[in-house]
């Protein structure tokens, strides 16, 4: 029964308020026992619920995909380790598991196609893991992506070379450690909205990604915001969510 | 003299290189001394340059601002104190100042209004200047902007109140303080881009900023992200540049 | 002989000084070496003493249990690996070993039960273990507990479905990792006491709970108090001592 | 009209949707501009609106104490400093403020005075401002306030000294500054709930409050736990919840 | 040849600058390719080089050891893991491993005993580790220790009941982990310097000892200093060049 | 009536259990209100109480003062600043003031003078404020204090040259700013124990003294603790009570 | 097709602006899909690009390696960890790996001495590791090395015994870890530049470099800079370019 | 009598060991007082003392700079306030005092030009006044300066538009606030060594200059080493001391 529904037949006096009560917390969300899962959350933000996988186990995972393949919904699961993977049970035959992003992947339908491309751009080779979790997350909504990885400012004519990709793209998603200085330098070279993602690659100073963010937060390019440390899925959800626009 | 013409005058020969670097260095900027000023930043990047009123002299700012008046660019100066804005020089006259912002605002042409509102929401009173800086940049590039205003999650009906009006705006800044909780909020009710501005708001393990800022950073809400402390002028920027996708 | 006896004979003469201290020593503790066992500690605070089990080895936790046994205290031991539950020795037969919690529990009389329900809450499914550790420490005080788990703030109607029974709780015990927001929002919803434990679920800038012990610390809400990171057996013997008044 | 009514006119027919919902707020709370003034507050969490006055104007102060003085609300507004108590207008005659703990009280009503009392101790004279601020905070809601102050653990014979005073609590505000240990002293010999405060009080590694608040919550001691630094007021508003238990 | 004959042979012209500094270097220490063994810090310091286990191989702990056996030096090898210790070669037979304090111990000659006791004081059963370290290195060089274990805070008695052993101390090594309070309680005891040891048990906000670290640095009790987190070894040495004067 | 002469009367009967708590507190210390006076502390930690000056108001320490002088103890006051000193009330006549090192001393009875000198060392000429706290602390309580100012480490001769001096005190006092490293150069050239001070002296990456405190905390001399930045007091009190064995 | 040619050939017509970019790019770098191998580098910058190895698969690091020798250029990894090295594939027979230092060095030709030698300072023997990879890098640029090891502040003549050494460098870089003080003493007894590089060997309040890193930015010395925690790549390769001036 | 000649005279035995170290301290430094100033630093290190004004008083650096042009040596006196250098007294006539960068500068006799320029480069114009600080103390010693200002890597044509002027450079001092990016961009486009200024311009995740040096650290450019944040001097005096190689 729909929540319109169940509100009509309250205001009718067909059910009482304990069951109109009942009925809403069924259309919003089904309680697996660990786990909420939230059967509105597209509704309500535009987006089907994503299973963060890091702390929970093999058996709780399975659950919630399980409870989620039912109702047809597509399934992301992030943070998921190799080990934790091969111990899950139920899985639909055709998910994808992306070991390097450490993403499952499964679509009850595949969303159309957006006509804008995203860009997922990375200062160096070891920031990829990162950034293609970003991009697989946003290929995951429907996004298409264009990889521009290993651009670091180091040297800077490789950044240069990439310029017409780096400026058709709606929205990028810049990925570096060590000093993070990447998304300062694309901020200035597009008109577009600058994602950045520190990573924890570096040693030292670099303090697990904190002198990144950091930098990326007092970037003096404008248009640039951050979101966590390694958080490639939250720039990939936000770049959907602004390429949607 | 353009670039393309200063370009294609070096091809045929009419110009040697040193006059066509020469040339190309005009037509991007202007050197007065102290600052450069960039005139190719409206076209490079889709807005125009704006002044970090911070740590320049009141002389500095006067120059800067008295060149891109006379490049009639829209003039934009953040983080201007009350005493700083009272010792300029030159200003046009129809320069508006808003003291609680910090923001000296002049239009050499209105832009045309974005057709989409942002929302700019607040957890408490204590946070309104920094909005307003957000806000006024907004409205500085052509946005509508609704205020939403102390509506922080210790009293969650006023939140859930405002939820039309939340729904409404295409991109949504959430300024707070203290832990930073309103934008974790904010981001699970919409399916827009939530810029999350922390404040300095608070005192003790507030840090300045830094607990509300940590708060925002791992927020459990997907489709946050995070600008610097008190950078109401950086969320209002990435906002409207959002806006105009 | 009790503590007043042993002062009645002092006073009377019937023992000398040195006995007397002697005397009132064995009252209130024994020293089996590496540990002094507390055995005045029930009557001194209102509850039995607990083994901190982090940093003892086996031998000394199993010494310190038979002493507490022999006594007739009920034994509670925290943060014991499985690893090092499976090397005790000497343990009574009906101990009660919960993995996921690390606790072990023995009752040598089990508390009355008290008539108030305390309410253990969780932002997500990740928080369970801490939670559990704050749960079983309540009911081994002698507390009813009602487990809400999963009901984080970004999806608000998760916690909103659940407002009877966070109402029916007369002390709230609310875990959180990444930002903590949940105690804030909870609350602004109850007229409780909340106690607010920070888990160190999350990564990057959530800091091992760093982020959530900040934000629970600066909380917009008042009535809301903070223990350590990860800190569950805190937070459940607070909660009982706040049930019991 | 009161909610009940409102829902019941809607039910009813009698009203629409959008007329109920605005009824619905109107009960809930007031919006004067700057602020949204909570009147349901005291009934949903049983304790009336308090006004922080730190970042906020004496001209939005001066307008929400009227709001709540139109109410017949009790009045407490913490954090005022005095220049900024001395620009406020329309105060009530009998508003009494008090310098040193920063506080400007008004009752409407007096409480009805609670049974149990509740003791506020410091560990040096230093502290004797924030713990002013939580024992005026407790008085303001209606509790006995016994004060023990300067009894910190470099002098033990002073506060083993007052061991009756502090076990007639019901519970126990300790306010410390410095390394801030009384908190762990206090939580072994009372049986009572203990709430810990920091204070800023001490230079160099004290770090304004951080060596305290890192001790208080790293206690070991149980039954204790923490505010944030100097937060006298959330100190005396969770002792206050605690009492009414 | 001794430092003065060299020098005398200098003045004396009986040897060329070259040479004298050559042998000025022999008399001081010997360059045994990794390390320089330092044979002059007995007369200079007071107290035989000690070598620091941790970051050196075992090879070359083997060949220092075997150096300073060579010149009849007495051994104190810190921080020696059980490994490592297994994989020295060439010790003396008589060198003793001490498995918990991390310790190898080996005299020439037995130091002369000195009068007076130090005591070392620990908060808990986890800190014995580290003060095993402090009270092995005070016994190497020739001072008697008493120990008094488990007696933190949080149960006064237990320290009070020590306190003539505390007072007959001529100087007091404190260890305590967590909060870090017990020097406080002992500085406030007695009149004799107190050294201060942090050490890293506890969790979450105890950050591997800083809380400690940071508690004993700001306590309120005066004579009290600090060394290192976990570091037994220098308080040990200091204790003994404070219990020599 | 002294301690011994209650407990005698008491024992006698001559008074009941409450006149002789009573009595006990009056021979242990004195409530004046504000602040708890330790009349007791000298007998039991061997040195007069102190006045800890900062945060307390002119009028506190007036009374405290007038307390101890009315007692004929002799009189420490730190942390006072110049403006405070000036609004003190019934100071004796020959009470001195030390504006430098903000202590004020008054000897009722001077002490005798102690036979060995302390040396107190600074790295550079800023650092001489909290030497000379520690000196005049040292001397307050009768010890011959031997300064040596201005000799770090970035020029070797200037500490060589006074190589002698160093050597000849009993206990060092070494403060130093910006990297603190000179205690590990005295550390390595004297015998004796070496108190560190790091002071506040230096800027950016210094941190108001936190470079200095971690650098001498994990110094590579042996012998070395290390009291709170800017703490010549706790240094100077130390030294004291070392020097007196 | 060198630079210079494309450029030519594009003014003379002989390609277009398509080809003249695509010949640009080639000219400067190759794209080997997860790696953009820089082979203008040298040319620009003075030295080839280098390999950092952290973070990178085996797979990717034997590509980059075939590319780079494919070339004819010198080849240095860094930051490979022995087990990292066993896994790569295609290496040229006569590449030499240094497990301590973890650098992986072929030369294609050598380079030519240079006159003058740089000197390697640690500290300590746990030091060496980075000493040596600072050593190792700059020999690969053809530097003379001068290692002195062990020669740490606790002991000064060590240090002052091997002056003629240390003033005989061109450059100089002093390794340390714990406090970190060695650069501060040798930059007060020599004229030439000393590069910092602080180690994290130590413990506690070391921090894993950040003690020493602290106290060799805030360095009393002049002439002395500061590179990451444990880069001794980074000291090396920066002392041959000051070595090469 | 130099040097020499001292240990000449007491090797001849013309002079006793007293003397001779009485001659030998006065050929190297002169005592007046507060301060030790250091005559042979010249000689040992290549360039004259400079006086650190940061917490000396006017009196102090008034005596120390009489000491200096008393012996004629060249006066550099940094973080020199306006207000100080007002209440100085007895300053030669022809003293330049730079209020800007707080510097004030008299030669004895002018140093004789070096061949090379340095280049000062600063990313913004707030970091002017510590480039001036570098660039007046590298002319100071004779260096040539070539000033590039507000270059900031947010409009990298500004930048590439002087690259003739950054590769003149034999060395580069970088300064820069915020992220601290602009060093790796310059690190490379030059094989020239770079010295990064970290600046204190920016707020809130800059931290004073936090997020600029832990970004200089990391920077993923070689060739780059740091000085302490705001030490425009330090940059200068080493830019200098390569300089001269």
């Amino acid at each position: 029964m729909a929540l319109e529904d169940v509100l009509e037949a309250y205001k009718n006096g067909q059910i009482e308020l304990n069951e109109a009560l009942t009925g809403i917390r069924g259309a919003y969300f089904e309680d697996i026992g660990h786990t909420i899962v939230d059967h509105d959350r597209e509704r309500r933000t535009g987006a089907g619920e994503v299973v963060f996988g890091s702390g929970k186990s093999a058996a709780q995972i399975s659950d919630i995909v399980a409870t989620l393949v039912a109702n047809e919904a597509n399934v992301l699961v992030t943070r998921l380790e190799p080990e934790k993977h091969a111990a899950l049970t139920d899985l639909p035959n055709n998910a994808v598991y992306h070991a390097d992003a450490q993403l499952l992947i499964w679509h009850a339908k595949p969303p159309a196609p957006l006509p804008h491309p995203i860009a997922v751009v990375t200062a160096g080779t070891s920031d990829i893991n990162v950034a293609e979790e970003a991009a697989l997350t946003a290929e995951f909504y429907g996004n298409q992506v264009s990889r521009i990885f290993d651009v670091g400012v180091a040297g800077l004519h490789r950044i240069l070379a990439r310029l017409d990709e780096l400026r058709q793209a709606r929205v990028l998603v810049v990925v570096a450690g060590m000093e993070g200085a990447l998304p300062s330098v694309v901020g200035g070279l597009v008109e577009r909205p600058v994602i950045a993602v520190p990573t924890s690659v570096g040693y030292g100073a670099a303090f697990d990604g904190v002198a990144a963010m950091l930098g990326m937060l007092t970037s003096c390019a404008s248009g640039v915001s951050v979101v966590n440390i390694d958080n490639g899925f939250g720039a990939g959800f936000l770049a959907n969510s602004i390429n949607r626009l």
